[in-house]
């Protein structure tokens, strides 16, 4: 029997700077049936990522549900392409059930390794750390590479990537437990913590000394400018995301004039050009972390009910890996 | 006979802010006769970049010559590979008289075209413009290419490769004879006059409703901000040169963040690093200049004792095109 009653949240306010819980409403509504080439999905997992406060400013409806990277079960489809159980993953929404057209979903194929997955490592978070690493930043034996939110979903992914490419590979995080999850478990072969209270320059220049080859950028601001003062020639920069001035009015400014003739490239690229190279890349993730050369760790919180202090958690740093809220159980 | 005094200025004293005369010495020196491997040259062209701001602060030695490049004709060796009477060009200096080693000089073959071009459009000048424009912004027919001080030595190059691209292209330029100069003689597709009073930011919007694909940035500063407001997705930016910061302590700053998730690249690229892509450069300029192509308007100034005002002049705009002295008459 498919459920007909929803709960979900909306966007009923937008962030002034910091986000908080009052630029949310849960709500309740029937679900219709699906239509035609229309599927009916209890969601599983929802994703909590940075990005999305961006978003919120601007670009998300208000009034509307969020949207969302979500993986769940089908339990109802109207289309041929989807059976009941079958798990799958699209973008969806903070609800606890959706509706969607079959033609916007992905079947999860549990074979390949967790289903969580599919939103995370093996999914947009994994590539975006494939496409800023391998194709932008391009790393070298004997580079040495930076990444910054080096515990983060997408930083955990750049710097092991890098290391497998044969890269020295140097994490920036903040406070010790990430600095020590960082080297430990993920195989960095340092890590600076920004929180320590040294000066961030002074620590890459420790830690770089012959400069930085490969810098990914997940926060921007203040730790982009301190790594932009150590870079080696011919640096490739990939630009990922900026945490640090999501919710910053005046923003850190940066001197382009120091960049002269460094023959330094910096792209600022968008994981939705790349979406094409999706397929490919999830079997190669698969593979990737079914060998244990990718290792790679998910902070799952449980219940609908804490899906907004998991989002605002993401922004006081709380997360180690990819932040998702499961809300209800994998079939 | 080759002579045996030999005219030259010295960096005496480090510019602080804008250069000025007084950080310039004129000094008479006796030329000993070219020892093995060396070749003696009555310099023809000196150059006048606005980049020897930028290593008088700190890269030039005080109290010695100013490298730069010139073109000269042989007047006595002591290297089989050059003749007497041979024009050649090299990194030289601002004097009357170099001598070089045979191994620093090439040969200028007068078949190609003026002999001035050998240290302008047909030397790194153009290859400066050819890199920039056609490897890092790779302008494509329906693109719109903007490029600044779109009237100096390398931008108007640049803007008219842009156009054999196939591109729309739009000049920034300062005053209205250089306004009037890029269109009318250059071929670009419009120009805007950053002087003109009205702000810049609106009239790139109206020049480039679509948003600008590739800018070829020469200035810096306050030019480049205002392009990047105005960056269509994707956009290449191919970082030359900072002609408004050269000679300022305070320095304009970018607020990188705006750039997040625009696929936007920018290169700040350095000619040393492709020099080895000269030799085939200077055959391909040829034909380009002598086909009718390509043009190029040099600003050539006459007399040694006119070299810093030339130079100068540089900081103030003055110059159409390339800036160059003639320090004695082509053979």
């Amino acid at each position: 029997m498919t459920p007909t009653e929803n709960e979900l949240i909306l966007l009923t306010r937008r962030p002034q700077g910091n986000v908080d819980e009052d630029c949310f409403t849960f709500e309740s509504q029937e679900i219709s049936p699906p239509g035609p080439g229309e599927v009916h999905i209890r969601n599983i997992y929802l994703s909590c990522d940075p990005y999305l406060r961006l978003n919120m400013s601007s670009r998300f409806e208000l009034g509307k549900p969020i949207p969302v990277r979500a993986v769940g079960e089908v339990v109802a489809t109207a289309d041929p392409r989807f059976a009941v159980g079958d798990v799958v993953w699209g973008f969806l929404a903070w609800e606890r059930y959706s509706v969607a057209r079959a033609a916007d979903l992905t079947l999860v194929d549990s074979k390949l390794g967790p289903l969580s997955h599919a939103i995370s490592v093996r999914g947009m978070i994994g590539l975006t750390a494939w496409v800023g690493m391998m194709s932008i930043g391009q790393p070298a034996p004997g580079d040495t590479v930076v990444v910054s939110a080096a515990a983060g979903a997408v930083g955990s992914v750049a710097g092991q990537l890098a290391r497998l490419a044969g890269a020295r590979v140097v994490g920036i995080a903040g406070g010790e437990r990430k600095v020590s999850h960082v080297v430990e478990n993920l195989g960095y072969d340092a890590a600076i913590d920004y929180k320590s209270g040294v000066s961030l320059k002074e620590s890459l220049a420790d830690a770089c000394p012959d400069g930085v080859d490969v810098y990914f950028d997940n926060v921007g601001g203040t730790v982009l400018n301190a790594v932009l003062d150590q870079l080696g020639v011919g640096a490739r920069l990939a630009i990922c995301g900026g945490i640090s001035q999501y919710q910053v009015e005046g923003q850190e400014e940066t001197n382009l004039a120091k960049l002269m003739g460094s023959g330094a490239t910096m792209k600022w690229f968008s994981i939705y050009d790349h979406l094409h190279e999706l397929p490919a890349f999830v079997t190669r993730m698969a593979r990737l972390v079914g060998e244990g050369k990718i290792v790679y760790y998910e902070d799952i919180a449980d219940g609908f009910e804490n899906v907004i202090p998991a989002f605002l958690g993401l922004f006081r740093g709380e997360n180690l890996g990819k932040r998702l809220v499961r809300v209800s159980d994998e079939p």
